[in-house]
């Protein structure tokens, strides 16, 4: 599952942060829990950097619940590390889609910390799938 | 704001967990954000305590957002430490209520290790201040 | 990688527990980020089924860091929701060991609401790995 | 507590961040406890902009514990919001400082929605009482 950089999806987006206090644990290092998050994130900067927001999304009544997620955790992130997280969508279904995402850490966001991907269901404001839309599909194909 | 344990309001509450490892940061204790969590959940188990559920609560359009506040940390909690957070209502205003806690940890739960108070509004699913009602009293005051 | 019921390795464990409201997110449901904190605590209380406490392994000088996470979500958990998270070693690497999970709901914690597994390295504290102690997977077995 | 916008010490830092899902709650809003979280991250803005990093203060050998949190929410924050943390040291004890806090949301950051302080103790990694080092509090006041 590991992804070569070159062989990422375009368009793809980036979102930069630094490790909190509070997302480290006892052993010194960003809590393998908080992974997740920083993908939900970088998911919101995907959509926001094709020109929508995902609350604008769920407005038009597509919700992208996340159906499965897979995660390879390669090298610790510490606290203050600058983390930028890769984000693309890398395969459509009739009614869902793949992110995958690229975790890169210190020094220069150089080094490769963990790579993952989620995989959601396309459904109404009930929980029904739903094709996805084209505009949707358009949007997220926007370089 | 330490209060004695003799002191503490009646009908109360004992909620009881161990600190989790994603609880703990690199000073190797709870991060201090993690408090504000437990409150709620003891919170949650005072009204479960009175027979009914926090969520029953806000179906019946009554909702109790935080406005304020407290927090004093005495002590450190650490990973795998047996804690139990003691809650009950200290005040009532006309649409606003006071909870109190009080945590306790190792050895055999004796030690305090944080107090804290949060208080309310009592609103509508509008967001409108309304006068607590009645029935809400009369619970979180059943013994 | 949906585990029959009954093809669970043993031993087991039963990590119990009630989503709180800070777990949940605005659709309503348990934010998918926080089932990697389950998992941890199912995994904590599966140790101390076993009669020690995963502080006491990373004591003796093992530390058991997640490599690889996998999780499939199969029905929301909401709020107050009874959650009752099963958890087990499933394989044993040499200098590794995998962990599978089973996440059930209401009512009755009948309902199967997540399947997960995670891998984990055996290092050292100086984050070497190492082949698994005896006294490890023993402790691991023991019913 | 509510602080004048212009009566706010000096200097000060800006934190700023978008809301993100994982951080809203079941009421729509972002969770009461992650408040906490994001005084921290304002908190290490402060000190980076300052031109060190807390990390470094701490491998100086000077930690600063949390004693003490007050925190009042006045206006809710939602999914994507723009937030700006705005935070300054207050006053300086003998071995203990006060940070204090304004929340500000959209539109265009001038909406107040929370304002807090925390009491930090200054202590050594035994974690004994230290008075405040003169490099910590010249680092704090350089503007």
């Amino acid at each position: 599952m590991i992804l070569k950089r070159e062989a990422f999806p375009l368009p793809d987006a980036w979102y930069r942060f630094r490790v909190s206090y509070g997302e480290t644990d006892m052993m010194g290092v960003a809590y393998y829990g908080e992974y997740p998050h920083w993908f939900e994130r970088a998911r919101g900067q995907f959509i926001r950097d094709r020109g929508m927001g995902y609350g604008d999304v769920e407005q038009r009544g597509i919700i992208l619940p996340v159906r499965e997620m897979h995660l390879r955790y390669i090298k610790s992130a510490r606290y203050d590390d600058e983390i930028q997280v890769r984000c693309a969508v890398r395969e459509w279904g009739r009614a869902s889609m793949l992110f995958t995402y690229q975790v890169f850490g210190p020094p220069d966001g150089e080094t490769l910390l963990a790579v993952g991907q989620t995989q959601h269901a396309c459904v109404n404001p009930q929980g029904r799938p739903v094709g996805v839309p084209d505009w949707l599909k358009a949007l997220f194909q926007t370089v």
